[in-house]
């Protein structure tokens, strides 16, 4: 990790690399914090990906200014992104560690376009005793009391 | 859609009705703006929905400065949800639209926890030729032209 002026740059990070100009990317736009590009291995044609120019492993390291700005420019890249690709919907979506199917450990949110019919299934869901309902209700509010 | 002081209600959303109180859930957290609630219909155990007070259907509807508060408040409660779960990672994830697998019709944020090997998988990816990419490339970044 260097710190060079604002920038904080992971030396073999491949978006660290992208946000250089040393890898090409189809940029769809940028800001001086924010660049957004096509996914490369697209789930839907327009498939679009939006991170912070610095190197944040996830969004419990994203400084809270930084995932702000992100929501608000992810607001106006979706409404891009869906009348281009004339999609009927969009799935807003970001993976937190490798166990959530993160696999370049650089902040990334993806704007997938979707289409009525388009055969992607949500996960299954699960029935879960009331008493373990309440019990990690109880667990995750204990982390949330100021 | 009911413009009540500062609120602004839709008469016949279950979330809304949740925010009133008219509807229990087994809450998480809560501040003036924003509630987090364990989803009745968890993928894994501790799934989490975060929602504005205010009823706005998806991204494109939310005011910027919501948006960007709801953000932080989702790093904060991500962390509790991995803390309490003992996740490996967790998705966050918003679906905008029935086509992209929305149910309720007033915005709202998933936290779903994940652990290694737990066999969710990620939808396929498509091989979209060069030009086509290229096409729409330009296409979404002509609607991000200032």
């Amino acid at each position: 990790m260097v710190q060079k002026n604002t920038e904080v740059i992971s030396m073999d990070c491949v978006f660290c690399k992208i946000v250089k100009g040393d890898i090409p990317c189809q940029k769809l736009y940028e800001n001086d914090k924010i660049l957004a590009f096509l996914d490369i291995s697209p789930i839907h044609k327009g498939h679009t990906l939006i991170i912070p120019k610095e190197h944040h492993e996830n969004i419990l390291d994203m400084p809270d200014e930084t995932l702000a700005e992100l929501a608000k420019t992810t607001k106006k890249i979706s409404k891009a992104v869906k009348e281009a690709t004339n999609a009927d919907g969009f799935n807003v979506t970001q993976n937190n560690g490798a166990a959530a199917g993160q696999a370049v450990f650089h902040f990334h949110t993806h704007i997938i376009p979707r289409f009525d019919g388009d055969g992607l299934k949500t996960w299954p869901h699960k029935d879960i005793p009331e008493e373990e309902m309440k019990r990690i209700q109880e667990d995750i509010a204990s982390f949330l009391k100021d």
